[in-house]
Parts: C-alpha cells; structure tokens; sequence
C-alpha cells in the first residue's frame, strides 16, 4: 500500500535531512515526492504541490522539462562522467565557452565543482594563493557582510556571519579567534543596514594591504531571509577594492541564473568580479554542479612551471560532470530561446502588486522584501516561540503550495517559468494559511 | 573539423581543471574525451583509452552500464532532483534503506551531500557538534594521520596532512597556530610507518579528554601515493577510542564500493565507525552524490525541540538528489546480482601476479603497493626534477591506457569489472612506459 505515513516513517530512520530536526520532522508533515509535473511536486500518494521554494532554490524552468530531459538522455548515449583533473570533456568546453559569453567576468576560466559551498571554498582559497603566487605578504584576510551565508563547510562557514545555529563551530572557523598568523574576517554590516555597502568601503580603506578579498552576496542576501541592497550603492566599495587591490568575490550560487531579473546580480549592481561562485540554477535544478569563475587576471597569476607550486592544488572528483554538463549547456541555451529574463520581470512585477495587495497590509506581516521572483514575506508573531513560520508553511502545503520558512521569514521562490495564475495561487494561499495561523492578526490592519 | 588539438585550446581557454598546472595543460596531451564504451574512454577523434584510473577513481562497473542507464531514464520520467530540507523523496529512502544494510555503521542514518570533502566536513562537524549537543566541553580537537587527505574544502584540509602544495593555506586551517580556544589536530604518522595505528592508539590515550574524534581513511591512504596498513594493526586504536569515549571517523571516500576487496575497507580492518563518510563510487561513477554515515548513537545526540540548538544546521542544495539516488540503487543492486566482489578478488590476484613479473623486478621502480584493485608503482628516477610519473603515464596515455600519477607513483585503479586480459594490457603498457622513460634503468635488475 502507498501510504504517505509510512513513507515518512521509512525516510526518518534513515534518511538524516539537512537543516531539519529530525525529532519533529513526522510531526512537521514532510512531503515525500515521488515525481514532479511542469512546477509541480506529486507525492507517494499522488497529491500534488506547487513548488513555490523552487526545491529550495534550484529549479528555474520547472521539473521534466522536455528540452533538459532530452540533452540528459543524449548525454547518457555518450559518456556520463570523465575526470577533468589533466584532462577534458567535449562537453564541459562546450558549457564553459557558453557560460564565457554570459558571466560578468573577465575572460573567464570555470573550476567546477558539485555543492556550492565547494565552489565558494575555491574562491576563497584562489584569492588567498593569488596574493601568496604574487609574492605579495600580509593578504590574508577577508572582508564578508554580517548575515552573510556563504555555506556550511568550515571555510565558507568563517566567512559567513554567526547565526543559523552555527556559533558552536566558532573554534573550527578562521577569523574567529584571530590567532597570530591566522586569517581573519573582517565584518561589515548586513543589508539590512542602509549603510551597509558604505561602512564596507571605509572598512577597505582602513583594512585594505590585509585583505585578500571582500566576499559579498550581490543585491540580495537570501538565506538571512531575503534582505535587499540598493543595486546603486556598491560604487564606493567597488572604488576601495580598486584602490586598495583587494579582489572581489561574488557569491551568486542563490541569485545567478535569473532569479533576481537579471542573468546575475552583480549585473544589476555594476559589478564585474574577479571571481564569482555559482551553483543551484546551473543545471536547472536537476543535477549538482557548480563552479568558480576567475577572471583572466586572476587565473594568470597561477600559470607556472609544471608541477610547480603556483599551481592551484585542489580538485573535487565529480567536477565537470558530463551529464550535469550537458544538462547546464542546453540550459543556458534555453534562457535565449524562450526569452526567460523577460518572463521573470513581468512575473516579479505581478507577483510584487499580488503580495502588496493581499499580504502587506496583514497585521501578521511586519515586513516583505522582493527582488525579481526571489522574495520573504516576514511574519509579525505577538509573540516568542510560537513558530509561525513553521505553522504558516504547513498550512499552505496543505492547501498544495509547498512553502518553507527561514525562521519567521516565509520564502517565496517560484520557478522562473511560473504564470500570473500560479503567482496570484501562491499569494492567495499563503494569505489563507497566515489567516489560519494568525487568527484576528491574519485580517488586514 | 573534429581535432584533438583545437578541443584541447578551446578547453585551456576557458576551462579551469583541478591539480593541474594550466601553463603545462596543452603540453601534456590532455585525452579530450567525448564518448564512452564500457570500460574505454573516446576522445574527440575517436581515439579509445582504457580507463585505467576509473575517471579518477570514481567509475566501479564501467562506463555506459546499460542498467545504470536504464534506471537514470526511468528516474528523469519521475523527477529529476526535490529537496531534502524538511522533505523527502521515495528514491532517497530507498537508497538509504539499501545502504543500511550493507555499510559496516550500528543502525546507521545518511546525510547527502555532492562532493565527497562535503561529506567529510559534515562527519567533522557532526562529531564536532555531538559532544556539544550532550554538554561535554573541551572536546574540540581531532586526531588524524601522517600523509592524510581528506579533501580540499577548509576543513577537510585542516584534517589532510600538509604537503599536496597546501601548506600556503595554514592560516586558513584550525588545528594549525593552535590559537586558545580553538581546536587542535593532534597528528600520528601516516602507514608508510608500521607504528602508525599503535602510535595513534598512544596518542589517543595521551589526548582523549580533548578530542571530539579519530579521523582516518582505513587500510589505504591513497592520495598520499597508496600506502597500505596492516588489516589487523586497528585494535588497539579501536580500544583507545573505546577507552576515552572518542569518535571514529572513517573516510571511506576513495576506499569504499569494493575498491579493495570488500565492500568498505572498514570492514577488513574490523572497523565499526562512528561516522563514515562515502562518495565516488557510490554512484558508480555516474554522478556527483556523497554522504555521511552516522551511527545511531551520534544521530540521537542530535534530537531535540524543533528548532532548538540540537539540530544540525548544515545542508547543500542538492543533497539526495533523485537521479544520482536512483542510480546509486541500482548500482548497489547490480554488486550482488553481479557478484562484483568475487571478481574483484580474482581480478586483484591477477594483478598482483602480473605486477610481480612485470614490474617489480625493474630498476626504475622503488615499490609496488597493491590492495584489491587499488595500486601504486612508486618509480625511482635517479635525480630531481625528471618527472617521469608525468612522462611515463603520458607515454602509456600514447599506447591507449589512461593513467594520471601523484607524483612519481603511477596509480593504477581499473574498474571493477576489468577482464584479466585488461589486467595484462594495463601492466604490460606501463611496463613499455616504464621503458620508454628510464631507458637503461627501465630494465629487469
């Protein structure tokens, strides 16, 4: 028998789920999908979801896209995976000359990866030897943003912000403890602070010779639940970096391919990074790949004698996978063909005048944060612990719109192929199950 | 026109391959591959490379595994990839259940990840955070081994011995300026030294009260050049452990998936670990998907309050994703129906034998080190400087047999399903590579 209960109970002895209490997690009514349909998620017993956090940040066309799903299947009549460490796929130079034309970076070189954390430490670790291959001592610090979130291995963990219950790993991370002779992070203000990017210049000034490179997430700063810069503000620190020469790191693995209107962020910024992270929507949200992209300046600086150390020792065993690759190449095509960037500003204009009409007034919502269809919608509890945004959430998965909270901040993170009828859904849905939560604060102020 | 060479240009141009020094990329004669069949790898021009590294030591059965293939096509028609964070997915559940019963870890519980230094950091991190989660303090440190290699992400790095061309990252890893509160490697000899697991066994007894966990890849240290322990030297260090209530951590990464001779090593040695971490050939090669194995006992310090300080906050995008899970079931499946671990047996006598007669008896060859189908042949140029690693795996590469060094060892890591006669054909290439390099010295002593 299909039973969805019995599904959960099977995936909670064995299956541990990232950033999920497992004690609670039947409690919490997980939805065990078994296959998907255009943007929605069907379960073991055959419900359906609207997948309005885009599987968690990944999906931008939708699931079984016909056109993915055909260069996967092509892929897999050639060859599935080869090792990129000295030596190359047809394939993986077909996707980074694709990606060359359209990332905002100077004649860039692509390092892959898998997990985007793995694609930050790169950057990382490539700024840090860029200083040390050019004889130049004493950079080896870094600028990051506070409620920055990087990822969750240890080198991208130290450049994010405390926070998300990570504070007890502070005596693994560099730049905490600041022993001499070991890195440090110097912290700027988040984007919830207007004067974020400003302090972060004056920072630069006064740190710069100590910096190998300031990290930042351009335009929006998801994971501390969805906090927006002013895309006209990044000047005066652009100017510092170049004054300085401290190199310039973007992590776009949330907000490339997309999803804030435009291909990346740091387009809409006026940023042209020495090195930039991407990940999630590379592939669509099917496969894992991501990648490091390091200008030309950057990368000349590790050319070298054979065997030398100015080479960039570090490789993960899955970097340039085939099949991701052929998966991420048409992709990329995809975006031209249908003309995607345009579809996700109309789409980011409805969804915003949906949520102004029907949510922003709520006496539950104390705040709501878009940019392109990349959005938080932050609750207003009376009161502490009384998890709304857990509450909230399940209350629309159970009207078939799957949602999931950062803390009190509920994420709306639609495909980017979603229609005005399924933004306004999402809206309506997430307006009922904030009815239903909050009770008399749910009504209109 | 199809041209290996002008591939090979567009890919120096834009592609950035691990461990390799870009300058020298083209110089080379990077294989461009395009396709493959079996266990043959085709470049560009049709040109057919027995996979004599397993694509970096990732590829089990053989490339283009037509059950492989038929389950990945039969998954794209359900979905391609979900998210884990607070749901499930019926093909996830399934692998976990199937890998419960085979991985060598009490009652055990999975968390995915891509890249198998994820999987690392998150075994880190996990036996880091469980000691907290039971209110024990000063456990913070780690012992690991000489020659160790754990991956390049930050932490994994910091648990990975020096060398590799990493010792410029220092200041980035903990356990290396052993600042006042943080945390401290403690570090034994590395299996090139026969004392190495009676000596950690010491170490243990000497540091326990400050150590949250054993880190070690079992039985073969591969990157550090294939250097094998004794099978049954692991007692006294279990006993240690025991002794002082430290974690055991295996990083079964490169050793796992019957590389040498059983399914995990850990189970030759009489290992029962704490916490495993997995990767390469658990997709069979197939695609990017690592996992942390945690005994019943580490995962229930995690369970608490919902939301409460108790979870582990630590995720990536693509954890279980549904296609690289579907194809790791299968594979999984594919061992028994197959008998793969037999055939691995017979396969590694017959190496051995045929290295025996071939190639130790060679002047240029300082050492032989074999264990099930995982091998190094150390040379023995006589001066610095002469890379003959590089020169004899090129001069194999000539013959059609892809081999890649680490330094001047030639790995030879076939696929699992490699015939007897590929055994030979392997040996004998590199015996004529061996020649062909050392000249005089390339002869029998």
């Amino acid at each position: 028998m299909v039973d969805a209960r019995s599904w959960g109970a099977r995936d909670a002895a064995v299956v541990w789920h990232g950033f999920t209490q497992m004690a609670s997690y039947l409690d919490n009514e997980p939805v065990i999908v078994e296959a998907a349909d255009g943007r929605e998620l069907i379960d073991v017993e055959g419900r359906r979801y609207l997948d309005a956090i885009s599987s968690l940040w990944v999906t931008t066309l939708g699931h079984r896209v016909p056109e993915l799903d055909a260069a996967l299947r092509a892929q897999i009549d050639r060859v599935a995976h080869s090792t990129l460490l000295g030596n190359g796929n047809r394939v993986v130079v077909e996707l980074a000359e694709a990606l060359a034309r359209v990332v905002p970076v100077d004649q860039p070189h692509f390092l892959f990866a898998s997990d985007g954390a793995a694609a930050v430490e790169q950057a990382l670790k490539i700024a840090f030897q860029y200083w040390a291959n050019l004889g130049v001592s004493g950079r080896t610090g870094y600028l990051a943003l506070g409620h920055a979130y990087h990822g969750d291995t240890v080198g991208s963990l130290s450049l994010g912000a405390g926070g998300f219950g990570t504070d007890l790993f502070d005596p693994l991370r560099f730049g905490r403890s600041g022993p001499a002779g070991g890195s440090r992070v110097v912290r700027a203000p988040g984007y919830d602070d207007p004067a974020a990017l400003s302090t972060a210049a004056a920072l630069v000034d006064e740190h710069g010779p100590a910096l190998a490179a300031v990290v930042l997430e351009p335009l929006v700063q998801g994971a501390a639940g969805m906090l927006v810069a002013d895309p006209g503000a990044y000047g005066p620190l652009v100017e510092a970096c170049r004054r300085h020469d401290v190199l310039l790191v973007c992590d776009e693995v949330a907000t490339g391919f997309g999803r804030t209107g435009t291909l990346f962020a740091s387009e809409r910024c006026g940023l042209r990074p020495d090195l930039m992270a991407i990940g999630k929507g590379l592939t669509g949200g099917y496969l894992a790949m991501s990648a490091t992209v390091a200008s030309d300046r950057v990368h000349a600086a590790f050319l070298g004698p054979d065997l030398s150390e100015r080479t960039f020792y570090h490789g993960h065993s899955y970097s340039g996978n085939a099949l991701a690759a052929a998966v991420a190449l048409r992709h990329l095509e995809l975006y031209e063909e249908w003309d995607v960037l345009t579809d996700v500003r109309a789409r980011a204009t409805t969804l915003a005048r949906r949520v102004g009409e029907r949510l922003t007034p709520l006496h539950a919502v104390a705040d709501v944060r878009l940019c392109g269809l990349m959005g938080g919608v932050e609750l207003a509890p009376p009161g502490e612990g009384l998890r709304w945004g857990r509450r909230v959430c399940a209350a629309a998965v159970r009207r078939g719109v799957l949602l999931r909270p950062l803390g009190d901040v509920v994420v709306l993170m639609p495909p980017l192929t979603v229609t005005d009828a399924e933004v306004d859904r999402i809206v309506d849905t997430l307006a009922a199950a904030v009815g239903e939560v909050a009770g008399e604060d749910g009504q209109a102020r």
